[in-house]
């Protein structure tokens, strides 16, 4: 697979001093970075172990700045790759064709709360859960919550789309943006929209601009609306004999008319051994409190601001999975027992990485094909002899499935597993899903873009990208 | 102002014998029709009492049948405008270039209700209250509810991205669709994305179809998500002495955490006298129901699944109103008053369209904004000489604003009153706002785009236009 081998991608980019001089007078010689120890810094993110060494990167402070250093790469015809934190899965913020690191570290600010409008303007460095945590210290909420939230950058949640537990009752990123300012290629500054609830003037490009993984402009301001905090929420965990069990019973959850504010779902497969990883890198008992010999878990939050209600919801959730073969249901009752258990949930991606390097999917299908879903993961990973270990946020269809490197020579890594991975997304589709549901496709799911779209499709969205970047020079290789 | 000279916008369009041969084997010569009613009653929506003829009305009842019709339009650069249910009110499916009305009225087809997976897929010429209903036998809830719902088509809720008084809870039609089928322009079928409620795979072609005003492509299946249906509401009218009154009110609702499923505001100004009107539209005395010497009238929904709950919010509504300048809040206790209380909100407009021709505007601020917007229509009508009718869903900042002709000459109707509509538009914009929250821009607002937006958006707008359009045949004239 193209994506598998490092450097071979890349043009040769010449950065002639007169270029650099000109970047180092944009923002300054401080906030220009050639030494090895930063281009290898950023030149990767968690995205297996890739690496893909940029020329140089660049720290700008200000929309202006931003602007004058696209207009120069727009000139000279210079890749440029805008990063936020640089927690993508998908390898979105490689510069896989070498050229400028456009780091948005220093748009830090949150720049506006708006109480009177439940609205907030923000940089998009701002890292989400700080974000978050400043906005309830006002009662309010911006619900989307990705397991990197501690690290990640609401720029990057908004070129990502990225979702997380609560995107099941509260949505995705994409349902928080009114408006944004962003840098086009070319340099020309824009807002795509406007501070309003409602916008139906002209083309949407702000949903556009969502989730196009940095390929269409740099964002540098984002308005984002909020809600008010919900005051209660409750926390269950329930085990399951099996994966498919497990599965049939969110379907079942959603038909009863309860729209939970999380469904989260983790195998415990005696063969990956998920949860004790996941103990190795708490550096805590956390299985103590999860019941044995079973298959499978879902964590199911219900918040709310009325007690009363989120108690006769979870009765409900209770009456309609005990129809299924379950163990027995954990109610978390304390502040620090829903917080162990949410750990356990968030820390089975990087447990696993821990113990080997993984590919990373995060597959979405309409929830009944779950089961079918999970089958059909595992016997392909029987077909091309790999493991995997399945997670994440049921609710919604949206699964996250970790392949497992373990001690597998170069060669089936490299080959034999990406052509399984192929067949994981065939299944995927066949049930009415597609490649991504958060993620992004960004380098490792480009290839297999053919098998979601047709070219038709896939036409539009280079021509769109052509008007936006005539020059292609804004993260090249990425997504088509 | 360009919009309003008829048929001055037109160029000569030659369809010749050959090409309504073409058209006629393709639909079928009883799906063809040239006759003057015909071509009078495709020529005109609800936009004030503009009239432009096509020369050719066609009604297909497939999507390969679409497809052919795209075909052969391309090849010879005609002009084609789909059309719903002619409900508009900014001229968006009029065929001011004349050539081709695609009438979408045999796509009437609720194709499939996916109970497992919440979802339900229909053809584009369906009815939006059919829609609702259907669904809702079932105990689900498709919530985009526009005043036109009982004749207007779910197509045109999509292409205009309409709202309704339940939008301040439960978001826009943008919001329920999960994917489509559309035909472009040059006759081939895409589907936009998939069946699925997370997506971030490629550039978010959706949404950027949703609201788009049938100038990209022409959608003839739709997947929308649902709902379940809440079971219980409780309905307040809330009478206020001004309009500025009422507005303020507005923001401190939702400040103090509460999300009513509507928030709805009518004015009853001595000068428009907007409720008599309506008494009369209605042919039933339900001015009785309301509070008389009142400015303005909240008529505030709630709903939910606990009745206790609904009722505790209710009272802390009442709270929060009582602080400012109100009249006796009437609290809708039985089934049939409720339907009184929105039958009156929802026929203002068909009400004020009785008495006089109206130009219709829809904008949308930020909440706060609200008594700044009023009092400067107000202000702006004193200046210009005309009387306006205010009424919308206040909740969202989405305003309607009805301009009144009356008695007006036709040189200040056609002059004076667009000059005046710009200067709301341009105080609309100081406000953080923009011109149309859900009724699009059409023909009506074209000529304002420059106020809300500057000619770098316009440009990429055109640019994407041109990547689904290359021949500029669909819906042209429009939006820019």
């Amino acid at each position: 697979m193209a994506y598998r081998k490092k450097n071979e991608m890349l043009d040769s980019v010449l950065l002639n001093d007169e270029i650099i001089n000109k970047f180092s007078a944009i923002v300054g010689k401080e906030n220009l970075f050639m030494d090895k120890d930063h281009l290898t810094e950023y030149g990767h993110d968690r995205t297996e172990d890739l690496v893909f060494l940029p020329d140089v990167v660049l720290k700008p402070g200000s929309t202006q700045e931003v602007s004058e250093i696209l207009k120069v790469c727009n000139q000279h015809k210079i890749p440029i790759t805008p990063r936020g934190a640089g927690t993508g899965l998908a390898g979105g913020a490689l510069p896989v064709k070498k050229g400028v690191i456009l780091s948005m570290e220093r748009f830090n600010k949150i720049l506006n709360i708006d109480e009177l409008n439940l609205q907030a303007t923000v940089e998009p460095g701002v890292i989400t859960e700080v974000f978050q945590n400043t906005v309830r210290e006002k009662g309010l909420f911006y619900p989307p919550d990705p397991a990197s939230k501690g690290s990640c950058f609401l720029g990057g949640n908004l070129a990502n789309n990225s979702g997380g537990p609560k995107a099941v009752k509260y949505g995705v990123t994409r349902d928080y943006v009114l408006n944004m300012e962003v840098v086009l290629p070319t340099g020309e500054i824009i807002w795509t929209g406007a501070n309003v609830m409602k916008n139906s003037t002209g083309y949407n490009l702000t949903q556009l601009m969502c989730g196009s993984e940095g390929t269409l402009g740099v964002i540098t301001k984002i308005v984002f609306k909020l809600r008010g905090y919900p005051q209660k929420n409750v926390l269950l965990l329930i085990p399951f004999t099996t994966n498919e069990e497990a599965c049939k019973a969110i379907a079942a959850i959603f038909i009863e008319g309860i729209t939970p504010s999380g469904v989260e779902f983790f195998e415990r497969e005696a063969g990956t051994k998920t949860i004790e990883y996941c103990e190795k890198v708490l550096n805590s008992p956390v299985t103590t409190q999860l019941p044995e010999n079973m298959g499978a878990y879902l964590l199911c939050e219900l918040d709310g601001n009325d007690e009363d209600v989120l108690m006769k919801d979870a009765e409900r959730i209770m009456a309609v999975v005990e129809k299924y073969d379950i163990g027995e249901t954990l109610f978390a009752d304390s502040a620090l027992q829903k917080e162990e258990l949410w750990k356990v949930r968030k820390n089975i991606s990087p447990a696993v990485n821990w113990k080997t390097v993984t590919k990373s999917d995060d597959v979405v299908v309409p929830r009944s094909q779950l089961p079918k879903l999970i089958t059909g993961i595992k016997e392909i990973g029987k077909q091309y002899n790999f493991s995997t270990v399945c997670f994440g946020h049921l609710g919604d269809g949206n699964l996250h499935v970790n392949f497992l490197r373990d001690g597998m020579s170069d060669h089936d890594w490299e080959n034999k597993v990406p052509e399984g991975i192929g067949e994981v997304f065939k299944l995927v589709v066949s049930l009415g899903g597609t490649l991504s549901g958060e993620h992004g496709i960004g380098i490792t799911k480009r290839p297999y873009m053919a098998i979601a779209m047709d070219e038709v499709n896939l036409n539009l969205m280079r021509g769109i990208k052509k008007v936006f970047d005539p020059n292609g020079i804004l993260n090249p290789g990425k997504i088509f």
